[in-house]
């Protein structure tokens, strides 16, 4: 799972067009706008098939502990095949993003997810501190994560 | 090389501080503003090293190419660290960009090179039609390019 995390003054979307593997939303979801928060753009990978499970406990730990040290007021989960070129089947990519969002929910964040498999327009802030913007490669494999935080 | 090409309304920057790797700039350079762009994300690798020209010229082929698809007024080379895992030096990163920028001013695009190596609050828009967002691995190999489009 490739994973990019920005701190963010605002996040609008629009849903556009569908692709052949949008996932069914309600009216309530074809657009959102988010003030101070942390967008954690997300590609699920076809390495995290296997072990889908610690893949999501292992993702909701590094949300969390990226989120201790911004406090930003909500989380924003944004599908976002861009970031890998070996991508999970869409099936696999919805459950672990819907697990991970019923999970922060459960530990009380207030967490957003937006839709997989659409055509989104987007306006993004990053406000540019030096953890405003953090990248993740995140597995099933406990030890396994890397980080890259200079530019 | 990953490269991500968003199609922006606006897309605007400021640097702040300076990491480690940060490139001099004048004051001109400091902040940056806008309309209408393909902002090219750029992630130059380890790999590229290995073959500098041949990744600057199949690099600006798809630039231009996609460019030549939206047909914006400005194309932005926005260094974006955060798109690899296994980046290539510094010096090279810096020198592929330039390059880069260099050869398609020589053929006539409006382009501007984003600093390297600075911690950067932006503010980006993307427009949401399916070619407004779209991902590229470049190598210095002629054949090799793998595309990912669909979300
Ligand atoms: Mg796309």
């Amino acid at each position: 799972m490739r994973v990019l995390l920005i701190h963010s003054d605002y996040l609008k979307y629009k849903t556009k067009n569908k692709t052949k593997i949008a996932e069914e939303i309600d009216d309530s979801k074809q657009e959102g706008a988010f003030e101070d928060s942390l967008v954690v753009f997300t590609a699920v990978e076809k390495e995290d098939e296997k072990n889908e499970e610690k893949v999501v406990k292992n993702f909701i730990e590094e949300v969390k502990s990226v989120h201790s040290d911004i406090k930003s007021e909500t989380i924003v989960l944004y599908p976002y095949a861009h970031l890998s070129s070996s991508l999970s089947s869409p099936q696999i990519a919805i459950k672990i993003l819907v697990n991970a969002e019923k999970a922060l929910k459960e530990e009380g964040f207030n967490v957003y997810r937006v839709p997989f498999g659409w055509y989104k327009s987007f306006e993004l802030s990053c406000k540019g501190h030096p953890l405003s913007e953090l990248s993740r490669n995140i597995s099933g494999n406990e030890s396994e994560k890397s980080e890259n935080d200079d530019e």
